[in-house]
Order: C-alpha cells, then sequence, then structure tokens
C-alpha cells in the first residue's frame, strides 16, 4: 500500500473576521468583533487576522481598524493580524500599533487594474514600500499574493510570474509568504506544482495558503498541499465570505471543516472544532443567512446527536 | 518538488436518478427520468445507475422501476445499473431484462437492523442469495458495502469487517466491489488505508468508490482514493441527495465538481460538465431547491460569464 507523509501539526490563520465579514453589508459593531475574537481564544486559535487597514467608504465593514485593535486584549503567543493593500494601510496600521500585517497584491494584471487602478509593475513597486514601511515600524511582514491560481479576467496565471514575486518579495525582507486562491481556481495538481516550488524556494519561511471553495476543491487542495510540505492555512469560520464576482458562491474554507478533517488525519490543529462552531451558528442568526460549511451546522445543533 | 501518479482517466457512475432521487417526495415522472438519461448519453455518461427495486410503498420515487427500466432505449457501450437490497429485488431486477445489478448490504450491524431488521450475519448471508440469483440470471453484480467508513450509530467501522465481507463476496463470485462512504465519514488517511487494500485485494475488478460529502471531504476523499489507485467513482449530477439523520445536509459528491476537478488534473473521463449542469439546474427548478454541489450553478449560469 503507498502511503503519504502528512505533517503532525498544522497552523491556522483565522480570517472570519477580515475575509468573511468584508463582504456583508450589515456591520458587525466593534465590541461584537472583540467578543468574537474572545471567543475564537477561547476555542484555542492563536493566529487572527482581526482587521483590514483599507478604505472605509469603499468596506464601512472595516471602518473600526484602529478602534478595534486599540481595544483588543494582546496575549502572549497571539498574533493578531491585519491586511494592508498599500502604503497609506500599512502607515494606519504601524500607527495603530499592529505588530504584525499581511501586505497583499494581485498576480494578475488585469485584476490588479480593476481592484485597485494600478498595473502589476506598479503594485510590485508599491510592495516594496509597504514592506519598507512595516519593517521600518519593527512590523513582521506576511506577503500575500492574490490570484495566485487563476483570475476571472485572465485565467491562469503564469507561475513563472508568481515565481518571479515571491523572490521579490523575499529579496524585500518578507517574513512570511501568503498564497491566495482568491478565485477558487486551483487544483490539486497546480498545487503540487506551485506550493511545492514555493515551498523549496522560501527555505524555513511559512507559507499560508489561502483557499477558497468557489468550485469545491478547497479541501482537496488542502490535502495536495500537506503533500508538498505546506502546513499553515488561513480559513474562515462556518467558510464565511464570498465571490465578488459570483453571487452565492462559497467562501473561504471553513476553520471547521479544515480542523475537522486534520483532525480525523492525526494532525493536530489546537482548535476546539465545537466552539469554532457555536460562534459560526450564532453568526448565521446574526445575519440570517447559511454559511457555506458543512461542519459547523452539524457540531453546533443541539438536536443532532451523532457519533462522529 | 515530490509529485503524485495519478490515473489518466476515471470512470464516474452517474447515481442521480437513483441516489439523488430517492430522497425526494416530489415524484418525478417516467418520462421525465428518461428524458434526463437522454441527456446523460447526450453528456457522455457511459454508466448510469436508473433506478433501484425496493419497496415501492417504502420509495415511492422507486416505484416505476419495471416501467423505467422496459423502456429504457438500449445502446452499445452504456451500463444501465440499478440497485438491489435483498433476493426479492435482484429476482425483479432479473424479470425486468436487468443485465448489471449493485447488490448492497451495510457493513455496520446497527445501521442494517435499523434499516433492514436483519442483523450483519443474516444480510451477509441474503447477499449470497443476491449475488447466486443474479449470476443465475446472467447478470453482472456489484458487491455494494455500505458504511464502510463509519455509521452513525456505531462510528468507526473496524477495517476488518469490511475486508473480511470483501473477501468473502470476491468469492462468491461479484464482478466489481463498490465502498459507500454512506455517512460522509471517511477522511483522506481512512480512504489511503482501506481503499488502498481493497485495491490490492481485488486484483483487476474495478472498485467503485461511493462518497457523500456530508462533512465536506467528498472531493478531498476522491483526491486520496486517486493516489492508491482508484480509477471509478459514484456520484450524482448536481450533488444531489441527502442524509436521512441530518436535514440539510449535503448528497453525493457532485459528478459536476468531481469531473471538473479531474479534468483540471489532467485525468479525463469523457463527460461533457456543462451539459450535466444543465440538467442540475433544470432540476433545481423542478424540485424548487438548491442542490449542494458548487460547478452546476456557475457552469448552466448564462449570467455569469468568466474563464476557468
Amino acid at each position: 500500500m503507498k502511503m503519504t507523509n502528512y505533517p503532525k501539526s498544522v497552523v491556522i490563520e483565522e480570517q472570519g473576521l477580515r475575509d468573511g465579514l468584508q463582504s456583508e453589508t450589515k456591520v458587525v459593531p466593534t465590541e461584537k468583533k472583540l467578543d468574537i475574537i474572545d471567543a475564537l481564544l477561547d476555542a484555542g486559535v492563536k493566529r487572527i487576522q482581526v482587521v483590514s487597514f483599507v478604505n472605509p467608504k469603499v468596506i464601512p465593514q472595516m471602518a473600526d481598524a484602529e478602534n478595534l485593535f486599540t481595544a483588543l486584549k494582546k496575549h502572549t503567543g497571539v498574533v493578531y493580524s491585519v491586511l494592508v493593500l498599500n502604503p497609506k494601510g500599512m502607515q494606519r496600521a504601524a500607527s495603530a500599533g499592529v505588530s504584525h500585517a499581511t501586505a497583499s497584491i494581485s498576480a494578475s494584471n488585469s485584476h490588479s487594474l480593476r481592484n485597485t487602478g494600478l498595473s502589476l509593475n506598479t503594485a510590485r513597486r508599491q510592495f516594496s514600500e509597504m514592506v519598507r514601511l512595516g519593517k521600518n515600524s519593527g512590523l513582521t511582514v506576511r506577503g500575500g499574493i492574490q490570484c495566485v491560481f487563476g483570475c476571472r479576467y485572465e485565467g491562469r496565471i503564469a507561475p513563472n510570474t508568481v515565481m518571479d514575486m515571491i523572490k521579490e518579495q523575499l529579496d524585500q525582507g518578507i517574513d512570511e509568504i501568503e498564497l491566495a486562491d482568491t478565485t477558487g481556481m486551483a487544483d490539486p495538481r497546480a498545487i503540487l506544482e506551485i506550493c511545492g516550488s514555493v515551498r523549496d524556494l522560501a527555505a524555513d519561511k511559512p507559507v499560508y495558503l489561502h483557499l477558497h471553495d468557489t468550485e469545491g476543491k478547497g479541501l482537496a487542495n488542502a490535502l495536495a498541499a500537506l503533500q508538498v510540505g505546506i502546513t499553515h492555512f488561513d480559513s474562515t469560520f462556518g467558510g464565511m465570505g464570498g465571490c465578488p464576482f459570483i453571487k452565492g458562491a462559497s467562501g473561504n474554507i471553513a476553520t471547521e471543516d479544515l480542523a475537522f478533517m486534520l483532525e480525523q488525519m492525526g494532525i493536530t490543529t489546537g482548535l476546539d472544532i465545537d466552539r469554532i462552531a457555536a460562534i459560526s451558528w450564532s453568526l448565521e442568526d446574526f445575519f440570517n443567512k447559511r454559511f457555506s460549511g458543512k461542519m459547523h451546522r452539524l457540531l453546533a445543533r443541539e438536536d443532532i446527536q451523532f457519533k462522529r
């Protein structure tokens, strides 16, 4: 029998408060966000992307970035991450006392132009400025690349473009890498190829894989990634989040679904999955909608009793 | 970079007409079922489980088994499969002119007792009678085992029980094996272990893996199965089907989602995924509900234009 070597443990960065909430028009009050963060900590989460420093007129859900970050109770061993998309965002994050930020740009020229008005080359120059500002203020910086596995305007992105961007970001001094499958277009073959190459290139730096489940391949892609040594993942409680191009499409891979699969495989995550499911379940009530994950619904319902 | 050997092609048995429809109370008229079968053939499907020969009082959706099978247009190279759960079902199938049947029993004693009133040992004796009846009438028989990876009453099923049942069924002369993850409890580690062992045991006989997506691991489990030489899968259009224990839970893995992932990985299925998506899309209208698959919704909507 041919077996596969899987890692013993995996680190999950919970992104429900950022990638999950950002597409919701009903704004979550800062106090409620703080309660969710407390509940996540109780569930054993050690990395939380709590907010993005972006234009509050474009994303009102993130307008409380400074207030939220200032109000956060800091804990040893807990990383509060934020997302920034331009130098101004990095400056705001540094001023708010953030110690770890993800600076992210797209690998697709068309996606970059439509979302930010910047060509890919201009965005890459801006990225170096974001890293410089962050490092000068003492932050650790995760370099994020969006649309690594494809874009709805351009289709597939040449792997060479991605590899070239990562080399550049590593030269600029990023501490971690994030590969985002923004569109859910990755497949296990592409994951093996690209994540395998990036893992080799990154040496001892963590490589986070940020997967969306738009096409249903989220957990299959996570499985493929484990096989080429990826041990860091982004996910959102309940699989919250959407896709701006496809109304009703799935969001990120669900934290509960990912962690449940990993634990069944004997890979520890440190998460109390039932507690995370309870958060998702209560937020389904708050937003009056069903998130696209599976396990939160199975685990949080007291009327369902079954063996696991 | 560590790569994995995947097969070049995969065979999919479409089970939407049986496992998809059986849990729906709105009965699909025989004429409409025949139209769906024609549409599936147009989409390149070569194996279709068209109906089950079960008690029409328990499953009214399958009450037209004889009429449907008699009315089917037979085509060279197309296998119409049916499901039978007891000797009476096999006799009815043989009388109706069926040439290929899946005879299925559960690997869980509790599940068997609750669903059929038979203990596991009694069900195993009945299984041999089903095979004898089928083979004597000239049918090829697929031996199906339900709850291979777990049962909601008993939890995990001992792999030795499954292996022992398969050895017994092979000795009785079955032509093919079907391992059913009836509850969606399989995980990639269990798939590698059990499917790997069964694949070795089955020699040149096809081993079909029947996956449910109840816990969101469906395609990840399919991926793991490919790695231990499984090249035959059951699935349903749109991911139709349910779970009697968990209302609103997902059904089978969706034919479109499975085939789309496989094709992206360079593994051919022979299926026209857009045509299958159109069937699922029209059936969502008929049943006025959303199926749990992803790709049928993305592919069938003419208002969405995007690169793949």
